[in-house]
């Protein structure tokens, strides 16, 4: 028998033992985070599936595993031979996991899930589902742990401290920041369990999951108390003393022991019940729940002062590894694979002092591979690349002090007609969303069409989101900002960190796209109220010769003449002396 | 003692015999209606409060009245020397109506509300609301009715019927699309309370309520029996011999009854919490209920082939109308006040055959009645037109076969720079949003920011939607569809037809809205998927004495040109032999 089918059979064991008709692994941690350490790849263990996104759920006698769209080959390919059937999501006839369970189950069955994987909201949702058939979802222990033998440990890298001169505040005046909006809530306690608010509010960072430098840990903050759950051991001596002071520490399994005995019936607890799982939230007990998202994501999305100067500084570095790098590059002879490329960009960009490394998992697509919107090279597909395409290159650094975000479709050889009407359709709806203004109040939902509206009128169009939030020193997706099609009804405050990342995906031709950070920033106030705009972040030439100028206007070739301009006059100081042509050429006005 | 006075009290009488601590006089009419007919006019009965929108408390030592900031200054006003004090919404430290009664009510009040006003889902609301504190809220008879001497009946104006030929479809064909979505959703009734609903699936229409051709009634729609709830002598013999083929006529106070002896504890119901009532609801009993919008405003906001045509009659008629009203109107001399203005127009409406009215009240507003978005001229307020000034004419007719609404900023005298820049940055708008292509699935949130874009890069905007939907031969205001701010999730469908309408206000200086309607219509399909754009229906000239060539690009400028081209070829074999010269000098290229 196969090691997967072996994991299944053992699993119905315990599920026998506990009197459980079936069990659902939806392979997300503890705290919803959107890379998952190994420690919780349970879905990946139990499965072979080692995608992002999916739900299985074992029954007595049937092994599932739903996938989306993205993932219909590679799912299918991962279970080949074991015991496992695929269900591919949004496709006719099939039904999503809850559906499927709540109709197929027996009356009266009882379906079993990891309550630290299983958010409250979640389970809300779930319960209500199975509520006809007397179907009971119980939030258990996490059984796997008995099955899974050689299980990775809950990472506990060393922690460090950002200093106030990097962070703008305090911890001190973080958590009273905190206190002061759970007060005007009449709420006594915070439970905070999503792991970048935990690090905004602590000033502490760690390295548990790759490119996300946050740590392990539960956050519980009272009026006057202050308890975070996360291996002591992390800690250095001075840096205990220090948040010591502020927090007391506790161990990461402790949190559910901790909670349940430091909070009364007659407590009131703030919490997030998206982010909160049932393991946590059992302990609150019979205190009163407030729901909301938590302040932390609020606070934490509008970038203070020094933090948005961190931000500049690291966009002026990245900038000059960028045109380094692009000196360096040979687009008529190119001798590289795409692993090769984004190595040569993150060879210039840790040249930079203070810089940390890279902010994500480098993309880097060529000719078709650009057209696959989720494609990450490994060395098995990284492509050769050659004359005459383009390759998407989607990266950042990450520094001491901020963080970037930056894509650019880079030309190797000749373009093609098409290749530069493409690029110029995708610069135009770029260059509109940053140029805008837009009264308080507005939503990402309401300026997501700037960046689309050329490919419209050209029949095209591009099926991500236009721009996601930024974390400051943190994780590169953060939100609650976000500019897409959806009506999430989030407003953009100045201080707001975003990218303006329109693209274009032909498939078996080319891919396109052009990212850009901005920060809201407040414009004029007149009679009509106040109004908010754009300061652009990032700093690096775009590939002009992908620009046909005759489909800009006038404004628009301005805007990329004075991009080009300020771009130039940044940089020139500060790039090698073997980029200085190329910096000039590169930003001449078109 | 004031009239006003001796009805609250007449009504704490009633409050006490029934043990009730707080009555609520929401002021609308069992279906929701937009425009409420005089019988369910109780808030204005009970408080002398005119206004379209507001919430009236009486407890045992308190009258209250709640307005928005539209009514601040006629609520006070009309409330003036009477027993009630004024709630303004949306200020500091003023509650609404709901929280205000959650919080100062005593612990286990009793608040009681005309249970025919209390739709389900506002229901559920206030309860939540009065949980905490055992307030219960009690949905009870319309106890106004015994102390309101001179109530005015319900309506029950004579009916006509739509033939085929004008509807599109029969009234059986229609019933069938209803009963076809009602089973796919294991549904065997549907309750139908919304009037609007009504008038569109039985094709009947009638006089009940100003400006809105419907009539009062419930609609009960079986498998294979259905029950229309209004009064039969509405009927003429031989409509209801025709009617009656399909229908059970039962008059409209025995709606509730009826209802609860056809519905058994094993049906499975239909309706929309939003517009069903409590009395109508408890009918209901024990029946499962199962909720969502009605199919039939879904069904209805498409239009299908023949209503487009009729549509497109109605608006070549209403251009024919528009014309030869402006070749009328002296604009140079003005004689005339706000109301004859539209009077005027009503006049070259009325000439048309197939004109049966106005499709709403007219909005005439000269030089800063233009500028208050919420102006309607009275004989009192009527301002006397005066040279060099803007006067925004936002007007409608009623065909036998569609209806129009449109809107037009006319000069008298001449124009200042301001009001040309003003009324070019509207117009570039209306000109950007008619002209947007966009994918399927796309909805109204998503385009709004294009009619205001060219007014919020100059710092300015306006607060009121962009467009709404429009009936056929029914209300000038009609759902889902909608393009405003607000996250309303409604796609964008082939057939729904929506006003274009940007607008500036300038307090105490002009106003200036260009209203068109469009339809939407399939476009281009590509491997992108399938693309939507608006065919405009408004055949009118714009006003050329206020566009600022020099504000519009090429596109634009050729836009306007080839709109007024295609209103001149459309219109010029219609008009008056006198209003030739205006439409050619009117629509001749910019």
């Amino acid at each position: 028998m196969q090691t997967i089918d072996k994991r299944v059979q053992a699993l119905r064991l315990i599920m026998e033992r506990e009197g459980l008709d079936a069990w659902i692994v939806n392979g997300t941690d503890p705290h919803q985070s959107e890379y998952v350490c190994p420690r919780w790849r349970s879905r990946e263990w139990i499965s072979g599936f080692s995608g992002s996104a999916g739900t299985v759920v074992i029954t007595k006698d049937q092994a599932l595993l739903w996938v989306d769209s993205r993932y219909f080959i590679q799912g299918a390919k991962q279970i080949e031979n074991s015991c496992f059937t695929l269900m591919k999501l949004d496709t006719p006839n099939v039904l999503d996991p809850v559906s499927y369970l709540a109709q197929t189950m027996d009356e009266k069955s009882k379906v079993g899930i990891d309550g630290a994987t299983l958010m409250v909201s979640a389970k809300e949702k779930m319960e209500m589902a199975f509520l006809e058939r007397g179907v009971e979802l119980i939030s258990c222990p996490d059984y796997l742990d008995e099955i899974w033998l050689d299980r990775p440990a809950v990472p506990n890298t060393a922690l460090l401290e950002l200093e106030a001169g990097v962070a703008g505040f305090t911890r001190l005046q973080k958590t009273t920041m905190v206190r002061l909006a759970m007060v005007q809530k009449n709420c006594t306690y915070t439970l905070i369990s999503s792991l970048d608010d935990i690090a905004w509010v602590t000033n502490l960072r760690g390295n548990d999951i790759s490119y996300s430098p946050v740590f392990l840990s539960y956050l519980l903050l009272g009026t006057d108390k202050a308890w975070l759950f996360t291996d002591p051991s992390r800690f250095s001596p001075d840096l205990l003393a220090s948040v010591g002071e502020d927090l007391t520490i506790v161990p990461y399994e402790k949190a559910s022991e901790t909670i349940a005995s430091v909070i009364k019936e007659s407590d009131t607890v703030y919490c997030n019940p998206e982010k909160t799982n049932m393991l946590v939230s059992t302990a609150l007990g019979k205190a009163k729940i407030v729901t909301g998202r938590d302040f932390t994501t609020d606070l934490k999305a509008c970038k203070n002062e020094t933090e948005l100067e961190g931000m500049r500084r690291a966009h002026l570095l990245d900038g000059v590894a960028m045109v380094n790098f692009f000196a360096r590059l040979d687009t008529e002879n190119p001798q590289y694979d795409e692993i090769a490329v984004s190595d040569l960009l993150l060879q210039q960009r840790l040249r930079n002092k203070g810089c940390i490394g890279e902010s994500f998992g480098p993309i880097s697509g060529f000719g078709e591979h650009g057209a696959m919107c989720h494609y990450s090279a490994t060395k098995e597909s990284s492509a050769k690349i050659e004359k005459n395409g383009l390759l998407v290159l989607d990266t950042g650094g990450m520094y001491e002090f901020g963080m970037t975000d930056i894509t650019r479709t880079i030309l190797f050889g000749e373009a093609t007609e098409e290749q530069r009407h493409d690029y110029t359709l995708v610069l135009k709806g770029n260059l509109a969303l940053a140029s805008v203004r837009f009264p308080q109040g507005t939503c990402g939902y309401q300026l997501d069409i700037l960046a689309r509206q050329f490919l419209w009128q050209n029949g095209m169009t591009y099926f991500h989101g236009t721009g996601h939030g930024v974390g400051f020193r943190l994780n590169v997706h953060e939100g609650p900002q976000v500019i897409n099609t959806k009506p999430i009804d989030i407003p953009l405050k100045p201080g707001m960190i975003l990218s303006d990342e329109p693209g274009l995906y032909k498939e078996g031709k080319h891919g396109i796209r052009i990212e850009n950070l901005v920060v809201v920033q407040e414009d004029v106030k007149t009679e009509f109220g106040q109004f908010y705009g754009f300061e652009v972040l990032t700093l690096c030439p775009l590939e002009r010769k992908l620009i046909d100028k005759a489909m800009l206007s006038k404004m628009e070739i301005s805007m990329v003449d004075q991009y080009h301009q300020w771009v130039f006059e940044e940089l020139k100081d500060l790039v090698d002396a073997e980029a200085q042509a190329y910096l000039r050429a590169s930003t001449l006005p078109l």
